[in-house]
């Protein structure tokens, strides 16, 4: 079940996943994708929202998405060259302050790396339908909230972006996680992990938007 | 003051950071990095912190940070391979639900874009004040936890692990927090944002490693 990334067994195995449904959850939870295309050895990157579908004609399923086209990146995934896509999930900075023992200090982190084959989504209606199904399983867990499939500005968006369907060829998990530690210390860097998630952005992100107006 | 990475200037001006001080803001709250290499047509990544430093020699600073021995990277870092680095800050999917505009549902996030020049650092001894220097940053916040120049552990890591500087040569902050709305609907995407920033992540990392250890 494991699929290895070619040049990128590491870290060491045991920090590596090796349950696919694990990815899946990562990528379900944190859908917001890094997408990274060489082409024409040539680096591009995007951050877009990827969702995950089962698909009877690929094994471990695909992703689909959708990007500006005046995005640089468009090209390449329209040639079809292979896509590296990194999903990030929860990190943080794991002190020896929280253990008995005089460990060093380290950084854990989840993160889930993708290689896949882009397919442009040529049917405006498909495309249509992706938008539709993204929001709703965006919205699962939030307010419920129901794209129209006659929003007026959803149908004029059509013709400024190209829609992608990705199909996975193969994953690994990098979920760095204290899994060499005691049970007791994977439990309390899961606890410091978890507080530092819980930190309030609202400060930070107000003194950056109010840095940007200013400076704009 | 606004550098251009080439091919990167997406998205559009509206969502791009100018200002540098605000690129040096994410970095310091956020350093766990994705360090991307491409090394004789191959794709390397690697998840690390990297530290921002002032230095009289470059104009954007450096970042300093290590790597295993065994990271499959390293090469392409010891022939001082130009990098591509992402420091990723809070994102978070906008509901429509949240405005009365009839909007479309998108993502915001803050990310910042480095390109940079790494070089090795030789002397062990600097290996180890930067490390020393390092968790003096991370600590900053959390326990003030000091790292001992004679810790046994860490004299050992020094012969696994490879030090680096990384001169910045451009960056490009792709910041989008909902600017071209109204201020009012600024505020709420914020507020959303800061409210999903704040999910309780534990039931979800506590049930991956349970599987984790069940599958290995």
């Amino acid at each position: 079940m494991f699929n290895h990334i070619e040049g990128m067994n590491y870290p060491p195995r045991e920090f590596q996943e090796t349950g696919f449904q694990n990815i899946i959850k990562i990528i379900r939870a944190y859908p917001l994708a890094t997408l990274i295309s060489v082409h024409n050895n040539k680096l591009y990157t995007s951050h877009i929202p990827l969702i995950y579908y089962k698909d009877k004609q690929f094994p471990f399923g695909k992703l689909a998405g959708h990007i500006d086209i005046h995005n640089p990146q468009l090209n390449a995934l329209q040639k079809g060259t292979a896509v590296n896509i990194i999903f990030h999930g929860p990190d943080s900075y794991i002190s020896p302050s929280l253990f008995k023992a005089d460990h060093l200090p380290t950084w854990n982190y989840i993160k889930v790396h993708i290689e896949g084959k882009p397919r442009e989504i040529k049917s405006k209606d498909t495309l249509r339908q992706s938008l539709l199904k993204m929001t709703e399983s965006l919205e699962a867990n939030t307010s419920g909230y129901m794209l129209s499939e006659n929003h007026p500005t959803m149908n004029k968006l059509l013709d400024y972006i190209v829609g992608f369907e990705i199909e996975i060829t193969s994953w690994e998990g990098k979920f760095k996680l204290s899994q060499n530690k005691p049970t007791e210390e994977q439990d309390m860097a899961i606890q410091s992990m978890t507080v530092e998630n819980k930190k309030d952005i609202s400060a930070l992100v107000k003194s950056i938007l109010k840095d940007f107006q200013r400076s704009s």
